[in-house]
């Protein structure tokens, strides 16, 4: 079976996962209409295509706070991988060394963060935090991804209820008993994952909680979820490094815009003081270049890296990877 | 079989109600365009959802003509609801009060306004009035509601004719012999629900009956149909108490905006000197809080109240209001 | 078989036709999308409607140039009313008489002016006129027609060639050998009607025209294709009385403006010096509704009369322009 | 079988070319949306018709670099004409000499610029071409064309790598053996044609090496592939002849604007001071006078030419561009 673009994973995905795995990862909130749009957003923006330059050399390495990654693409935080194959977060972040990109691990991971670590040693990898209504767990997390050398901290700050995904409700969603959320096990007990699950989440988390955070720990703090210049500003004000646009794949809140869209005000708001990146919707490379032609730093795919998951564990993730490095390089040269 | 979301309800009324009730219920004038409209509209509408303020407590709850209600979504009247559950109105009623929400009942309802008074003591209930060319008729049953305890009197204005449903017509559409339209037993024979039917309607009602109402009772007035905001600057001059922006489900005039696309112009007019409702559309939580968003005080579920009851009577009405309910606190929260 | 709306005549034709008839009557050039959008256009057009008018007496009687019709709409000129129908063109004039409109008779009728004269006597006729290279023709059916007691004539302005409506190329379409163009006889051999047949016809024809045909008739002249400002411009300028908005149905230039689209223009430009009248796209009475609330003084219907008279020849055609008459009033009455 | 417009010609040669021949024709980059947008960008430009122009007469012929050419429809550089038809390029040298119009030949023909010439001697003819890596090919195939009789020469710039043609990736697609690249053989190796291939081009090529070929040839150079007005000044100001707006049938970068969008700002850039042509997306003669009306000298087409030969060699593409001829004709007089 030759993977020639991502709709390839995706359908691989779709054929192979376990059918209550490829819900969960599809699934977006109501009528999944922002889901959606992220992705038909990018076809409403065109290219103006420029002509006769040089680009036989073409250097598509980025720095992102400060490190370099060797093409504006890293993986947004995904929980549960272990759904997508057996060795779960640790193929992710072996294949992301490989690629020498960026890895937000999720909270909601299936391996340890020590364990993601120890699979490869020396990767870049930032840690995705929600705040805990108890945040002994909270600062207890984010003192081991600290002490364990991430080198970033991803606040995710559009999740303070869970969204309505009609699919995981029908469903029932939880993870098999096999799996584990297992970075907060021992915090409290977590025996299923259901919808009332993120009832742990504090949902009276404010922007001077981002003080507290601060408090915490010397990592630079990203925010995810911003979709309005009147929060970039207050984003800024607040003193985060860096800035995702994000609508969390379109699980969250459904009717809000796409992220492609959202993107330009906030760009613009922050004018250059923080770096901004965005997720959602990315499905071939020229739909980075967009983002990056529109002021994102670099974007993180999600539901891509899952698919890649599914289809070869972190031989797939890469492979996932390479094809949007390819095409990406080849949409530079052909808009010039 | 869970109900996850309003569809569900639609998809089992569709297939368990009788051919001829569902295809009364779902009709539209004409090709059906404004009844499509209207759902279509809130996709075209995106939310700007802020992040980081504190969701933990949320009142949902408001008032509408000073009365409280749990949450911002009652009843909007619509005919014979025995065709939807052998209770009819009763049920209707019995739901309304226990979500505590305002349930307005229909002239053309197959329960006496006593009948529903007594199925639901205490509960919050308009009284919908289409005025007859024998005022007599239309007196007495104003007069007969606010002994009731009625506590508005809301003006249908949109229907001087009876819309052309298409498949009403092709139906032969009449009530089932054991139904009757009680409210107007004994005012005159009406031995049959056909379009001719409402030719005992008066189409020369104009803004002056007003008045005419206004001597007859007590109650607030509220007018419903408007679209307009030359009409709304009328009804506020003319003292009505609150708007319902209504085009009667797309079942009169087929060609008239959406009901979420008028309510801007509408709400604009009447710089809150009258309360401004809104009908049509609501298959979601967040619809209603775009609806909110955009001036309206509260919304009113004309088709998706009789899925419920076609469900399961008082309590698939109520599972429907609780659905709405959640999603709205929700989308809330999500929106900030 | 109940006849419940416009589109249930269209759907009789299209089963009970030959196909050849179908083919020929639904054609529409190219990759028909004009005609398509004379139908689409009217979905884009909202009306603004208004309540609380007293609409208890609606006069929806009209006059065009002059003479009074029951209602706003008359019969377009179409060819070969005898694939429809037996009786043909004989049958659509009893039906507008008794109906009390307009029918503009075609010039490729299939029965002679004289027949029709005396199947409708007295009825509002004009006669729709193509120039031809060789002018005595047309010079002999102008006088012909103003002696039958036509009242206006027509002047197709939009035929220089027949558009390429790839159906009829397909099948070759020729009329049965048992239909004439009886107007044509004698006037020169006209053994078949094909695309070529057309090349009979003056792609020559100037302004200047206009008063050729002036010095042959006393009868007001009433011209046929116009679609843009300018063009009613030089209308109005050389005298003509009556311009009617139309793209032929979408048969000739694929790719042009639909006719009520146009009607605009067309309307502020001539500012009431001239009757301006619209056909193409009318399938309900809220068209109608919408073209005059725009400014036509009346529309002609094409497609839907060749239903009409598919269906049941004079009586269906009828009915047709009963439930137009129907709608329309309805429509008027819930516009306010 | 009646061929009876050009999509008549692509449902033959969708169904009678071998799969991989049709596949790489049809293929467009990445999700095809600009090949696609070329077609449906012309539905949104609409005719303003005039009427009562005297077209009995119409003089369709032009002028390309001074060279008179029956109608303004081209044929594009396209490669491989023996997929399409034995006698592979020849074949299209022939029809286009026969219909008196230019063919550009492309430097990936199958048979070599000698045999193209000795087929249809005297055509007029323009030769496209890529710049090589080893400047020494590009240089002797530019030298080869002028000493045929070429009179223009096509610089495809549009081309610094191939763009991703999915279906040729899965398929492997590469010539069949008995098939060469004659223009190129001794120059170097060509053994399979694959994506690879074209790293044969020098994606270092700038504006600067105008000037290199400039000094090789006293033809006149048209540059192929620009969109932007900015490109199109550049153009400009290196003492190019003409511009052919082109996105490369979509084949290139996905994203980009349809050409027919494109065209307006190009024209207005070079305000007459070089003749633009275009191509992509002509399908109809329709499409042609719509980019005559928006400023093009005359149009190329690519796909439907291929279509042509596949039904029937070169009879098959003067079919085509006789089809397209009458129906330019037409839409013509149609349009005034």
């Amino acid at each position: 079976m030759a993977m020639v673009c991502l709709s390839d994973f995706e359908a691989y995905a779709k054929k192979y996962l376990p059918k209550i795995a490829w819900d969960f990862f599809a699934a977006g909130a109501d009528d999944c209409n922002t889901r959606d749009e992220n992705i038909l957003a990018y076809k409403r923006i065109h290219f103006r295509p420029r002509l006769l330059r040089d680009v036989s050399m073409m250097d598509i390495r980025t720095k992102i706070l400060g490190t370099e990654i060797s093409f504006p693409v890293g993986i947004a935080p995904t929980g549960f991988h272990q759904l997508a194959w057996p060795d779960g977060e640790k193929s992710t972040a072996r294949a992301a060394k490989v690629m020498n990109t960026c890895y937000i691990v999720s909270t909601y991971s299936t391996c340890t963060l020590e364990e993601i670590s120890a699979a490869a040693p020396g990767g870049l990898r930032w840690f995705q935090l929600y705040i805990h209504r108890n945040r002994a767990v909270s600062q207890q997390l984010v003192q081991r991804a600290e002490a364990l050398g991430f080198q970033g901290l991803v606040l995710t700050a559009d999740l303070p209820y869970t969204g309505k995904r009609r699919d995981d409700v029908r469903n029932g969603f939880r993870l098999p008993p096999h799996m584990k959320l297992k970075n907060l096990e021992g915090a409290f007990e977590v025996c299923k994952m259901s919808p009332s699950f993120h009832s742990l989440l504090d949902p009276s988390v404010t922007w001077n909680d981002i003080y507290w955070l601060r408090s915490l720990t010397h990592l630079p703090i990203i925010i995810k979820g911003i979709l309005t210049k009147e929060d970039a500003e207050l984003a800024v004000r607040h003193g985060v490094q860096g800035i995702i646009v994000s609508n969390h794949g379109g699980r969250q809140l459904d009717g809000g815009p796409a992220t492609i869209d959202a993107l330009v005000e906030v760009v613009e708001a922050v004018q250059s003081r923080v770096e901004v990146y965005l997720d959602g919707g990315i499905r071939k490379g020229s739909d980075v270049l967009k983002a990056l032609a529109l002021g994102a730093k670099c974007v993180f795919i999600g539901r891509p890296a899952l698919w890649g998951l599914a289809y070869k564990g972190e031989e797939g993730l890469q492979e996932v990877l390479r094809i949007l490095q390819d095409e990406f390089r080849l949409s530079m040269a052909l808009a010039g």
